[in-house]
């Protein structure tokens, strides 16, 4: 493979500097060159100040591929087109097809454009835009003083939509290496030491690979990468074959499917239905489960039972259950998730009851403890975690166990209990 | 006051480099400086390579203070200490001060200290060690070419215990500014360009001032500094006080609190209830009003009416209204709100039916029409936004509007609809 350009990246914002905003933009940027393929060489954050950002180009050389992220909006704080002009010494002309672009998506919105927006149509002379899918700030690409520069805008969202076109192009143009074979799993119920030591087998018989291994809100993604351009051999089938098994049925996407677009996707293929009954989680389950495109199809709703007695009231949760084993039981959980189902006449159900923190937690039943029940069109199912975090992740702990379940219930069977499989994960009760 | 140091951070470690990890230290470094009082000059990310590291010390300049986090650690990845004994053409002797913390700590922990921690005990010369009260790894301080350097541990816990004691240091000796004064503003239901034709008559008529703002997930973010060290007089009361008239009833905090917590203070104040009702959010509201401690104190509970048929199952909403109208409309959106109260028997009812997209739009009805009822004890109130944004967004901006006219209802009066306040965001049907 022919040598790679270094890669280097410049964040632009007051944010970044004043302990206002973590920089998510350059750690996606890097997810899409292929992390670890890629190791960019460097990162700078740098001001919304034209003088820091052209000591921030200054920093880098000559056969660079620069990302710049941030600075490209309409407010007088945003100067990254400005600067990098004065550090190429061109001009900023306002370029028509950025103009039309910007035009178009307004069009699209029948929206009036407010006038500074036409900034966003100024381009530095050597540079060309690129239609941002997601906001109005094109991208822009091209040469300048013998870097390869990628400005994006600096909001997540419009910086996100732009990305897979930009890497595709350099991809395509040779800028990027080709990947080595990279293996993706994205695991769920399992703790990372956990999979660490899933995978130590395969790691201690297949040297030479990349492992690494990061938490997500799901649980952890696991991505092992033969050297960028070293030959596939360096990762034998049998090799991946032994990965997949060690790795079980905590796996629920080989690709970049987040859990509950797995759940969707098993759902609409049987055309089933479901709903939930949150108490701790308070609707973060059934957002998660209508955040993506087409939900409609499977997703009827659901009922928030955060009082008990809303349980009571919404769900006909037995007062004599309530009082004798508290919210947070098997009895409750199994009430709600089954009153759910019955009332909504949906196929499956999912509910959750727990204590989340910081306060309400006793001797016998501590921060974190949470009941999870799912019922299927046969059965109805109840596992207690006790999850080890504070108020926020614990929430959403509760959140990836409660679709997790539901996914292997979906995958190996409406009798199958979820929590039979032999299960890594130890945030049991 | 003397002029402050530049402030430069160096963040080292592969995972920054690589999509793994984000940086949280160079934000909790800022944040102990004061954030918006000491602006960070420069944030670089590098590797655990030792030419890389001593490339980023040779990106500051004289008279910096260096803040270097990561690379303290005892395995062969850390080297930061090596990077800077190159980097300053000193020795790295074992430095018995250092050996002495160690093992004092592993003394109090009645635990055997592994060989290899006693790397941690070397320091460049020139530098001193300052005892971790959560790690093993001492802090090193001292100047070296010009440069105060500050080196800490990378694990955030091990850093957040040293910081403190650092930055007090520092401000004793003069090396970090007196913080000027700042204004903070949290705004709801306002872009950010509106925002800035607010600020912009106050901030023609009161140059010098530092005006930043920033998109949030509940609005925007609008902080105003008078540079570090100026005399408060750059900022005269009435100044704030025009600043206050302009924002109006946009601004629901002058802290860092979110919507939800501000709502939820305005809710246990008042001993008042409130349920939700949410079909486009699918839970987002219920999850964000449950998100800070103390959230049993008022919400009851909610239903997801993601179908149609769960709005009239579970909260009798017409069909009559919802064959004719539609889902998305006013009659539909202020039944559901009558219907949750009035089946919660809660204060206050949130309700939300909308088109996030990308689907579902047409030509009278485009995707991001989204209707919001809010009812109160005495009245019941509703409207229309169009959410210019694509899925994701346009339901985090459901969840701020209808928080938000919420908060300006519990404000100003249960009989006073939220949305005849003069209102400058463009989001209008």
């Amino acid at each position: 493979m022919g040598m790679a350009a270094p890669v280097k990246i410049i964040a632009v914002g007051d944010e970044l500097l004043e302990g206002r905003t973590l920089d998510s933009n350059s750690r996606d940027i890097q997810r899409a060159l292929g992390g670890h393929a890629v190791q960019v060489e460097l990162v700078q954050m740098v001001p919304d100040r034209q003088d820091a950002i052209v000591q921030a180009l200054d920093r880098t050389t000559e056969g660079d591929l620069v990302f710049m992220c941030g600075g490209l909006g309409s407010t007088p704080d945003d100067l990254t087109r400005e600067a990098v002009a004065v550090w190429g010494g061109v001009d900023l002309p306002e370029d028509e097809r950025a103009m039309e672009m910007i035009r178009a998506r307004y069009r699209r919105r029948g929206r009036a454009m407010h006038p500074v927006v036409a900034r966003q149509a100024r381009v530095p002379a050597g540079l060309r835009p690129v239609a941002n899918p997601v906001g109005s700030a094109p991208g822009l690409v091209g040469r300048l003083r013998g870097r390869h520069l990628i400005l994006l805008p600096g909001f997540p969202a419009e910086l996100n939509g732009l990305l897979p076109l930009m890497v595709a192009e350099l991809r395509g143009s040779g800028l990027l290496p080709a990947e080595g074979r990279v293996l993706t799993y994205r695991l769920a119920q399992i703790t990372e030491l956990a999979l660490v030591d899933l995978c130590r087998p395969v790691m201690d018989s297949h040297p030479g690979l990349k492992w690494s291994w990061w938490v997500t809100d799901w649980g952890v993604d696991l991505r092992v990468a033969a050297p960028g351009g070293c030959a596939d051999d360096a990762m034998p089938q049998e090799m991946a074959d032994a990965l997949e098994a060690a790795l079980g049925h905590h796996v629920f996407s080989r690709r970049d499917q987040d859990l509950a677009a797995v759940v969707q996707k098993m759902m609409l293929a049987r055309a089933a239905t479901c709903g939930v009954a949150e108490s701790c989680t308070g609707g973060l389950i059934g957002g998660a489960l209508t955040a993506n495109p087409g939900s409609s199809g499977f997703f009827r709703g659901g009922f928030l039972v955060y009082a008990d007695d809303a349980k009571s009231k919404l769900l006909e949760v037995g007062e004599a259950d309530l009082a004798g084993h508290g919210a947070v039981s098997e009895p409750v959980a199994r009430a709600m998730a089954a009153g759910c189902r019955r009332k909504l006449g949906c196929d499956y159900a999912l509910a959750v009851s727990g204590i989340s923190g910081p306060g309400g937690g006793t001797e016998g039943k501590p921060v974190g403890t949470t009941w999870v029940a799912v019922a299927t069109p046969s059965a109805l199912f109840a596992h207690c975690y006790r999850f080890p975090a504070d108020r926020r992740r614990n929430r959403l702990l509760t959140v990836a166990a409660a679709l997790d379940s539901l996914r292997r219930v979906l995958q190996f069977g409406d009798d199958a209990d979820p929590w039979s499989l032999t299960a890594a994960w130890d945030f049991r009760a």
